[in-house]
């Protein structure tokens, strides 16, 4: 592999590059994003250089697409009749079902592995890029790669093969669920709730910082899947009220401290 | 204020004990609490010396009750007959309603003012005990009193006057509901999500590690707030899910992220 192309240079594609960079690839890195996004990635050098998608695409070897899951869908459909015949193409895409999907309708002349890095931060940009961002972290493919198996291991992420509707029915449960409360419980606390607030209120507030620049295109691919986990979320919740001050409380949350300790293994 | 006396020398008592000298207090500290921990914080230095309640509340100027609720309540029972008349006696229990009441009944020798510093850790014990734990947190104290002011300025927390009564509407919002949150998310996200575990799960999920213990007794001493809190919750979560492919869900955004914004300031 030679030369890579990151078709939405934030901060999730320029993560990537700088942590390729790291991992010791030395062939051409490429970059497909607004102009102002191209200046700042090749005044950090994390791109070589930027290119419009035709000439990008002509030229790699390997396809990353980092842009929202909704321009991903349209940089597909266009992106087919610029490849090379064999040329890898992947995403960060932060649904899988729909975008899978789409690939195999549009990709023909290249091959299409679906990915998703859990990884991220409430800021945006390739001004947030990190070469560690995606270390220790899950690193989703859709199905076995041995190419992109070699990279995810490179950049020291873990690296999971999941179809995608496994992906989407697991992620509305570990980062949609959690956006949605976080963003719930931010307005519910009353203005006046600054003047008390403290370590638990931020931590459990820090999602709600988030744009909702992605999650527009996260809630529309995956609105089945958030439906259940949110019933489920509530029907637990309800549970828990009812019990307020029943000893059964005591067994909830040892349950629940044991399950958070298997969250961070 | 010569004599200091930490009722309880766990992780709130001991910080309190290291903010203090770390303030520059000279006087004499003594510590009430189980053998373990009186060991321990004789250990790191942060008492001078472990004594009976009895003994210790008769030397004291200030009485500072770090237990659990429940146990601040009955020493409050048995504490006025040992105070030397005018001490002051506060406390740090997580709700103040109860307390303030209880100390009104019980403590006529002495002075009580109820006091909150809203700081903490998912661990416990004087192990965990840090002189910096309060510093720039809001620490309330349920009524005007120069001499713990004083305090609460010295240690560099953030000083809040607030009633017993709104104290405990508020931390329902800030501080239990959170914690309900966290709990039933931990034992909602399926045991297979941990596969694709990434920040945002960990990060809300982060208080469910706590211990029950200190928790009964706030569920128990603030339950009609909380449910209050739950109903306000479930009814923003609920709109939130029958809106999920509005276009309004980016005005909710908007509106989450600069509630979030003010509980950081």
């Amino acid at each position: 592999m030679n030369s890579v192309c990151i078709v939405g240079v934030g901060l999730i594609g320029g993560s990537f590059a700088l942590a390729l960079r790291a991992s010791g690839f030395k062939g051409r890195i490429t970059g497909v994003s607004s102009s102002g996004a191209i200046r700042e990635a090749l005044a950090r050098g994390i791109i070589d250089e930027g290119l419009p998608l035709a000439d990008a695409a002509a030229q790699a070897d390997l396809i990353y697409l980092a842009r929202p899951i909704d321009a991903i869908l349209s940089t597909l459909d266009e992106l087919d009749a610029c490849l090379r015949p064999g040329t890898l193409v992947t995403d960060a895409g932060s649904t899988k079902s729909v975008i899978c999907s789409r690939a195999a309708k549009s990709i023909h002349r290249g091959k299409f592995v679906g990915g998703h890095p859990m990884a991220g931060k409430e800021s945006r940009g390739v001004a947030e890029a990190e070469a560690s961002l995606f270390q220790g972290r899950p690193y989703i493919l859709t199905e076995a790669c041995p190419e992109l198996e070699a990279i995810v291991t490179q950049i020291r992420a873990k690296l999971v093969i999941m179809p995608p509707e496994e992906h989407d029915r697991l992620v509305a449960f570990t980062s949609h669920l959690p956006q949605l409360l976080s963003t719930a419980l931010a307005t519910t606390i009353p203005a006046e709730g600054a003047r008390v607030a403290g370590p638990a209120s931020q931590d459990m507030t820090r999602l709600a910082l988030s744009s909702y620049e992605i999650w527009r295109d996260i809630f529309s691919t995956n609105a089945a899947n958030i439906d259940a986990a949110l019933a489920g979320f509530i029907a637990r919740l309800e549970s828990l009220r009812a019990r307020l001050n029943d000893p059964a409380m005591a067994a909830e949350f040892d349950r629940a401290a044991a399950a958070a300790q298997v969250l961070r293994k």
